[in-house]
């Protein structure tokens, strides 16, 4: 007798007689079967505006750690938390077409075309072809269309968005199409990609985008005076990103705000005719994870939690507009675990975090050098991230400073060697020991690379059907746009086997 | 001139007039303002029966692990997938009263009560005062009442449904507690705490139980035969835990399964004429993250959405049934990571996962013993793990196994020592190398603890509201489960600041 017989059998066979009749069951054999698209489910609307915060690099361990730092630290909880209660919400699968952990590049284009492709490619499947984005087809509605960035200008998540190319390092052509699809905004950081003399074709870009009627900006002075059609602003040199939020606030690190910028652009966009479609990346995140610096990530949460409340404000506003926020993939694998005997001083230690003041990458280029001892290094870590390396972890890292990096016992960034960063080795010497006190944070980060965990996205506006997003593909989050903008499209895509096919073998290492 | 007069001035005056008369302008602001509870939402109704599985220790890395495993090596989708999309869904934040890091008695004590308590605690308030239990309540409604654990039966996830304890550890009285509240179905592991020759006190609960009405069952013969009023199943000695589902599976460990036990307990508990609330818990997922043991988790995973099969079959039976699904905390921080150039081998490193045939516990116990030799360890980890220890690591896990645990070079757990078992190690001495082919595992743990991530919980049924449960605390389940019976009861509660008196510097370490 099989299960489902058993469950049948005898007692059961009465009520099973009835139940057939009741209410609902619909939904239970929807949970059986395969489910529509969220959008498929119907009840969506047109919008007059989209906007799209992501929170790139950054998972549900990241999003607790910045809760309770918003809570316990600044006093406040965060506004995305009830942007997650207030609309449709669920959780998205990340994989690439070929790969179970992606990278920036293939998560971007996955939302941005709906399809997978390989990791390192934007908008382009593996074989070549350009498949079409959503910021295409918003701009041939005659929507105005806007990116903005904490990262350079022409990284992936962005760049996605508009560019076609088959690697996302192709950071120069990606500028080259910014300017051939003409967005009304773009901001971010990086003027490498755009001058003639970093450019390796040595085309004036910056030039070409006056002509094409762009006001170029290179700092929050330019930002708030622009009052051109279009905008480029950029305000890092070379390859920068713009500096990590916790570097601005209080290393005074010359930048405007994600804030400010997001402002500017909602300004900007928001008196067109026919609507806009505006993305805004808080970037660092990811970056900071990749060092295993959450003092720096938590700061570049709350950077986005600000713009989080400036883009409420605007929907108070204009309110025919739609708020997709979404993290594209985790990296780090870092958690606040639990500290001492049942995990009772968990909170004390976790607390620590609220002395950070500068980000790791900071630190490494302006105080812990090489040639710094280690009192210097105690000194720098008691100063800007408020807490005391014992004199062994200081000896430690004052070695790996001064290049000594092949060394195990020196480098216990990951033991499997996944630290690319001084960094990495840096957080887990300021890690609490176990029979320490809680006076240092109670972090560990489980690799410097990207994972698979699952991530966030929620959904919230007046064209937004009830319901609940649940599981889904981040290929969905395309369709829910297309809904959200009145279109119809689909992209060709292709199957995981056939993309390895053209690859030629490249699950290899 | 702030933020908003920047939004609001110029160009937009003229849409905000407009706006304000828009639909959907609510949810916008309901964004902004505390928001009402998922159950004062609204549109609850009563449900003939309750069903709540659990997924004990396990978090949305775990969860994007056990949908690929059980999608590329199963060749299936998970059940739990469609579950999440069909129902409300959400994502809780696992505090405790007084730590940011929960331990299961006070997670399985927040949703049983509706209130937080401190960890070790069960349903219990630090000043002593005993909460009243939803099974209580559902009792008191004279509705049956069963719970179902793959681990021992009066351990903490369970015991806090019925038990009002100071401390987890004091089984021996949660076995009483158990006697007293004479649940309907009992069914786990550990006979330690009811038996004479066990027990401190030399007490025969279980004759006792057997006074009251029960069957007392040891093997999943006599859990098939038994057609008592009420069931005891113990099926291990002592306090052991039930096998895990790996070992169950394919090491021939002898045990019921999580489904046969959830299908006995709904043939039992499905003919009461007052409904019922059965509580299954998939407890070792747990246990497996404690000991960075992935594969076993992956088992487990694969084990619990197996009895979500059954459960769903009942619901098509008895439709009128509210299921909830929810982890507790998650355990171990453990993550798949990206491998190799543009992660693009990710994927081949991550199904060598599907060579698993053993627990680390298992492996441990029955053939990586002391005096084990290094070529030993190859074999066994190639037989039963399905890969292959480099030979500088198998002589590493060999000074492990020995008992060689303080030297650090040895000891490469978790560098900050969070490593409780070999079984830690062992992980870490698998996981593939960066330079390597991806013939080994890419599966990184951060500690051996639980972690602060936010944990996913699915409601499903239709007495269900539509809607989006979104971000929230544990102890909104307790209301869901209070609407979802038809009863209003608010237990009384204690801030952190009152709890933190009572505990008396309860956050050091």
């Amino acid at each position: 007798m099989n299960r489902r017989d058993l469950l049948k059998a005898g007692a059961l066979a009465g009520a099973a007689a009835a139940a057939s009749h009741l209410p609902g069951l619909g939904a239970i054999r929807a949970a059986r079967a395969a489910l529509p698209g969220a959008v498929e489910a119907g009840g969506w609307r047109e919008s007059r505006n989209l906007i799209f915060l992501v929170l790139d690099g950054t998972g549900y361990e990241d999003m607790a750690a910045a809760s309770l730092f918003s809570r316990r630290v600044l006093g406040r909880p965060l506004l995305l938390e009830r942007v997650l209660s207030a609309g449709q919400y669920g959780s998205m699968d990340p994989q690439s077409l070929t790969a179970v952990v992606t990278d920036s590049a293939a998560a971007t284009s996955a939302w941005a075309t709906g399809r997978r492709v390989v990791n390192g490619a934007l908008s382009q499947l593996p074989d070549g072809r350009d498949l079409t984005t959503i910021l295409q087809l918003a701009r041939d509605q005659g929507r105005a269309t806007g990116l903005v960035t904490s990262t350079r200008m022409t990284h992936a998540t962005p760049a996605g968005w508009v560019a076609r190319v088959a690697a996302r390092g192709m950071e120069e052509e990606i500028a080259e199409q910014y300017l051939a699809f003409r967005p009304d905004v773009l901001l971010g950081g990086g003027r490498g990609p755009f001058e003639a003399e970093t450019r390796s074709d040595g085309r004036d870009l910056v030039a070409e985008f006056r002509e094409a009627g762009y006001d170029v900006i290179h700092d929050e002075e330019g930002l708030e005076a622009a009052t051109g059609d279009r905008l480029l602003g950029l305000f890092t040199d070379r390859d920068l990103h713009l500096p990590y939020e916790v570097d601005r606030r209080f290393q005074n690190a010359p930048s405007p705000s994600l804030t400010t910028m997001t402002t500017k652009a909602l300004q900007h966009l928001g008196d067109r005719d026919g609507g806009f479609v505006l993305q805004v990346e808080a970037g660092r995140i990811d970056h900071a994870n990749h060092r295993s610096d959450l003092g720096a990530a938590l700061w570049d949460w709350i950077a986005a939690d600000e713009a989080l409340d400036v883009i409420l404000t605007f929907m108070e506003i204009q309110n025919d507009t739609i708020l997709i926020v979404a993290a594209d993939h985790d990296t780090g694998g870092g958690a606040v675990y639990g500290f001492g005997p049942g995990y009772r001083a968990s909170t004390p230690a976790f607390e620590t975090l609220g002395g950070v003041r500068a980000s790791h990458e900071w630190l490494f280029r302006e105080v812990i050098v090489p040639g710094v001892s280690p009192e210097n290094i105690q000194d720098a870590v008691q100063e800007y991230l408020g807490v005391m390396v014992p004199d062994s972890n200081a000896e430690i890292m004052a070695r790996v400073v001064a290049g000594e990096r092949g060394n195990r016992e020196v480098q216990r960034g990951h033991p499997n060697a996944h630290a690319s960063q001084p960094g990495n080795t840096l957080a887990k010497l300021i890690t609490i020991s176990p029979d320490g006190s809680p006076d240092r944070p109670n972090v560990s980060f489980s690799t410097s690379h990207h994972t698979a965990g699952l991530v966030p996205v929620a959904v919230l506006g007046p064209s937004v059907a009830p319901g609940s997003l649940g599981f889904l593909e981040n290929t969905e989050i395309f369709h829910i746009m297309c809904a959200a903008l009145g279109v119809r499209f689909e992209n060709p895509g292709m199957t995981e086997a056939e993309a390895l096919e053209v690859a030629g073998g490249g699950r290899g290492a």
